[in-house]
């Protein structure tokens, strides 16, 4: 049973739509796995060219994924027409970036009509296992449809 | 003046030289502009394969960037030898990142033996006029040298 | 079972003496509810004195209840003879403080020997039923006992 | 000369009754010490019951400071009869709140139709000398008026 009822009946398509409207994503190599009312999960594969001076992915690639699954789930229960925008977030980097793939897991903590604030958290996979490494809280804005 | 006295006399090349071995500033064209103890500038020009779906450069690129920026410019005032990794930062978007390039501005707030606090601020740069984009709270950890 | 175990079998008596030692607990009528390996939940009673302009608690108030939340439990995971220091935390406030009386549940969300992350919660209880009003990500520093 | 123009001819008299609206502060011990459109200094004495168990202030006391200054800054800019309610808060703890009094500055650095952005500092003062102890990035968002 979902935790929240969309108010858009479209919102799959919708938020598929805008997730595919950004170039950076193709750029990052990265998709939606899963799509839930107030919830997402993205993917991610590892890229030589996206690491830091480690050879692990940079933190701010990580951010990039973890901030899209802010935006991508708290844009699944706003009202059709509704634009997006990110008013700030918060990162705690927990572990260091390293692993085959990435996954990106966001809910949101509390919708609201202007504001909606979600949490997000990384996980490196190694072997099929997970590993925790990096979290946010992101706070979402909804901007009137036309 | 410089407000602050490297521990490294040779921080230049030291940090010039952790930049230039992270793949992920190449991928994403970011280069030093200027670089002095406890303080950076980056630059970055605009490239559509980074933008969302407005055609702005996105969030997570930006952050990227600050987040850089605010890790180099802590780096500068760490001992010889010394690792450096982000433990958490927190950014706010002020405006779209909308601009020809953008520069990326961090200064080091309280260098510690363990942690420093750095402030950093992006702007977007459109017929050579800046305009503030957003800002960056940023704690870095010294890592102990070898 | 717990989820993690503490390095200080005396974790539950070194916790409470250090936060029986502040006087900002007393004074803010903050109390400790329940304290395990990495956890704790704090209470406190509405107080007129502690609100803001509309009669809710102030914003500060519930984060001095958070960030107390987050220390202690990052504190209980500490070896024996630490002190602990709070480095930075973020607050997202979801609904005005209004209730007869308020929780406040933190866990650990990354152990370290000198970083350790927590979040915390908010909630109101109004009528025994409770809901969430605020949530930080903490932080924390170890620092090394004598 | 002023970096912001207010909205509210009688935003002086307008921030001063909201803030002396809250009894938090007076429970605090904190007053205004400056107030200019866009800009505020608080003042706080050092009183033993707000401390914690080195004596120092307590950092959620700081934090109550930091935050009425970011909201009483935001304030100042919003137009007449609009209110003001705090989106999130982060604050760096940089230094022991150890002195005879504190003041917490505040400036708005991106005001708008909804969402105001403030950084504010805290400092210590000992003997007429301030150390900068603790910094804030905070988020505010206006309410319509009647």
């Amino acid at each position: 049973m979902p935790r929240f009822e969309p108010k858009n009946p479209d919102f799959r398509a919708t938020t598929m739509a805008v997730f595919d409207a950004q170039p950076a994503m193709r750029t990052l190599g990265i998709t939606i796995a899963r799509l839930e009312p107030g919830e997402i999960e993205l993917a991610m594969g590892y890229r030589a060219e996206l690491t830091q001076q480690h050879g692990f992915v940079h933190a701010g690639i990580i951010t990039a994924g973890l901030d899209n699954a802010c935006g991508m789930a708290a844009f699944t229960l706003m009202p059709k027409g509704a634009g997006i925008l990110t008013v700030e977030f918060k990162t705690n980097l927990l572990a260091p970036a390293k692993g085959e793939r990435f996954v990106f897991r966001a809910g949101v903590v509390k919708p609201g009509r202007t504001i909606t604030v979600c949490e997000a958290r990384a996980f490196a996979v190694q072997a099929d296992a997970e590993s925790l490494i990096a979290t946010m809280t992101g706070t979402l804005m909804a901007l009137a449809g036309s």
